[in-house]
C-alpha cells in the first residue's frame, strides 16, 4: 500500500515540478517541435513548442519506482525490471526519433523501417526474456498462452507464435499511442486512466494471488510479481497526471515519441504480464481505434484508388475536420477512454466474481 | 454492487443521450444564457448558450436511483430520500433563478436575500429531518456531533448549533459550486471526481458497517444507509460524466444554477451523512477555494477601500486575467480537484487502517 502511494506520489511530484525546468532547458536550447506537414493547417501555430516531455515522465517513473523500493527497503522483481526495460527501450527509440526531428529541423524523424525494426528488436528481447525467470512456484513473467481475463487454458501457443503475438501487441500499442498523441493532452489524460485501470488490476491480482494460502483456489491469479507491477502502474499514472498540468491546451510541452512509444510499450507489457492481452483492447480502446482508423483509411484509399473513408486520419483529426473544437475532441475522447477503462475493469472484476 | 452499477450506468446514459434533446428543446424555445456582466469580456461570446443543464442531470440521477431500486427490487432508505430531497430542493431554487434570468433576459436572477432565504429553508428542513428517523440500532441519518473522518466523540454540539452548522455547510458548498461553475466543464469535471470519492467512502462504510457481525468493532462506521447513499453518489458521478460530453469547451449547454446548487447541496449532504464534515474541505477543496477567493476579495476591497487582492474573483477568473487560456485553467483546476480527492480518500482510508 505505502509503496504504491510512494511511487505514484514521487512520480507525480517529479513531473509536476520538474517539467517546468525541463521546458526552460529545452526552450533555452531551442529544441522545438516541428509539427508534421499532414495535420490540419490550424496546427501550424504549434511550431516551436518543446517536445521530448517523455524524458521527464521516464525520470518520474524511475524515481518513483526507486523511491518506493528504497523507502520500503524491498527488492525489485523480475517482472518489474523487464517492464521497466521495455519502457526504457521504447523511450530510447522515441528519443532518437525526436532528436532526429530536432536536429534535422523537420518533422520527419526515423524512417518507418528503421523505427519498426528497432521496436521489434526491443519487443523480441522483452518477449523472450519474459518467458524465462520462473519463480518458486514455476510462474514466469509472461506465458505462451493467449489471455483474455486470465490465461485461456486450452489456448497454448507455440513459443514462436507467442513471441510474435507479444511483438505484435507491443508494436501495435506503441504505434496506437504514438498516433493518439496528436492533440494537446489527449494521450496524457487517456493514458493516466489506462494506468489507473492497470494499477487496480495489479492490486487485485496481488490481493488474490495464488501463492497465498487463504485465497480461493479457483479464482486466484497465477501471475508473477503483481505488487511490483502495481508500483510501476501507479508511477506511470502519477507521472502522467502531473505532466498533464503542462501538457493541457495550450500545451507548453509535448510528450514526443519518447513519451508516446514508452507509454505504448508499458500498456502492452502490462497486458502481457497481467494476462489480459485481449482485455487490453477494451481498456485501451482509444489507442486501438486511433490505430485502426489509420489502417482503414490507408487500405480504403488504396482499394478505391483515391477515395477517403475519414476526412483525415487518425480519428481525432477527422472530428476536427468536422468542425469540432480541438478541446471538444480531447474531452470527448477522454470520456470514451474513461468509459472503456470502467468497462474493462468491470469485466475483469465480474469474471472474478463469477469464477469464485 | 449491481445496484451501484445500475444507478451510475442509467444516469450516465440519460445525460449522454438525453442532453442532446434537451439542448434542441432549449434552443427551439430560445432559452439562452445571458452571461453576467462582471466576467472577462472574452466571455461575451457565450451569450445564447442554453443553460439549465442541471435539469437533465437531476432527471438522470433520479432515473438512475429509481432504476437501481426497481432492478434489485429493494426499498429506498431514509438517508437516500433525505439527500434526494435536498438535491431536488436546491435544484428547484436554482431552476427559479435560471428561469428568472431567461424570462428577464438579463444575467440577474433571484436577489441575494431571496436566494439565501430559500436555501436556508431547504437546509433547515434537511438538517432537522436528518436528526430524526433512527434505525433499529438507533442511528439517525445525521448527528449533532461535529465530524472529521467520523463523528468526534467529545464534540457533541447543542442541537440548535448542529442545525446551524449543517445549514452553513449546505449554503456554503452550494455557493462554492455555484461560483466554480464559471468555465466550460470546470464544475462538471471536478464534481464528477468528488462524487467518485463519496462513492468510495460510502462503499467502504457499507463494507465496514457496524451493523454487521464480522466487522472490526473499533473501526466500524456508525452510519445510516451507506449503501443507498453510494447509489446516489454513483448516479451523480455517472450523470455528471455523461453531461461533460456536452459541457466541455466550447460548451453546448451550461449546468446553470439548477445544476450547480443541486451539486453543492449533494456534496454537503454527503459530508453530513457520511460523518465527514471537516474532511469535505479536503475532498471538495476546489469549491472551498473558489468561495474563499470571493470572500477574501470583497473583504480586502472593503478594508483597503478599493484595492484588489486578485485580479478578478472567483479564483478561475484571476488566472484567466493572468493570461492563462480558459482550458489551461480548467484542466489545472481539474488536476487540483483530483489531487484533493486522492488526499481526502487517502486520509479516510488511512484513519481506518490506524484505528483497526
Amino acid at each position: 500500500m505505502l509503496n504504491w502511494l510512494t511511487a505514484g506520489g514521487v512520480s507525480l511530484l517529479v513531473t509536476l515540478v520538474g517539467t517546468r525546468f525541463w521546458i526552460m532547458f529545452l526552450e533555452k536550447k531551442h529544441y522545438g517541435q516541428f509539427v508534421r506537414n499532414d495535420g490540419p493547417t490550424t496546427h501550424t501555430v504549434k511550431r516551436g513548442t518543446p517536445t521530448m516531455g517523455g524524458v521527464i515522465l521516464l525520470i518520474g517513473v524511475f524515481l518513483g519506482y526507486g523511491a518506493a523500493h528504497l523507502f520500503m527497503w524491498s527488492s525489485v522483481s523480475a517482472s518489474g525490471l523487464l517492464l521497466l526495460g521495455l519502457v526504457l527501450g521504447m523511450g530510447i527509440i522515441g528519443f532518437i526519433d525526436d532528436w532526429l526531428k530536432i536536429s534535422n529541423a523537420r518533422s520527419l524523424g526515423l524512417g518507418a523501417v528503421a523505427k519498426f525494426s528497432m521496436q521489434a528488436v526491443i519487443a523480441i528481447a522483452f518477449a523472450v526474456l519474459s518467458l524465462q525467470f520462473p519463480d518458486g512456484r514455476g510462474v514466469t513473467p509472461a506465458t505462451n498462452y493467449l489471455s483474455f481475463l486470465r490465461d485461456i487454458p486450452w489456448l497454448a501457443l507455440p513459443v514462436v507464435v507467442a513471441v510474435i503475438w507479444m511483438v505484435f501487441l507491443i508494436c501495435g500499442f506503441s504505434n496506437g499511442t504514438n498516433l493518439t498523441d496528436g492533440l494537446d493532452g489527449l494521450l496524457t489524460g487517456a493514458a493516466t486512466m489506462v494506468f489507473i485501470a492497470y494499477a487496480l488490476v495489479n492490486v487485485w491480482q496481488a490481493n488474490q494471488y495464488c501463492g497465498y494460502e487463504e485465497v480461493a483456489v479457483n479464482a486466484c491469479y497465477n501471475v508473477r510479481n503483481p505488487g511490483d507491477l502495481a508500483t510501476i502502474a501507479f508511477a506511470l499514472a502519477g507521472g502522467l497526471f502531473g505532466f498533464l498540468w503542462w501538457n493541457a491546451r495550450p500545451a507548453k510541452i509535448f510528450l514526443g515519441d519518447t513519451g508516446s512509444l514508452a507509454i505504448g510499450g508499458a500498456v502492452a507489457g502490462m497486458a502481457i504480464m497481467t494476462r489480459t492481452e485481449l482485455l487490453v483492447v477494451v481498456i485501451g480502446l482509444l489507442f486501438v481505434l486511433e490505430a485502426v482508423s489509420v489502417m482503414a483509411q490507408v487500405s480504403f484509399f488504396k482499394l478505391t484508388k483515391g477515395r477517403r473513408l475519414l476526412r483525415m486520419a487518425p480519428l481525432h483529426h477527422h472530428f476536427e475536420m468536422l468542425g469540432w473544437d480541438e478541446m471538444t475532441v480531447v474531452v470527448r475522447f477522454w470520456i470514451i477512454a474513461g468509459l472503456s477503462v470502467i468497462a474493462g475493469v468491470g469485466l475483469f472484476y465480474a469474471e472474478w466474481v463469477v469464477v469464485l
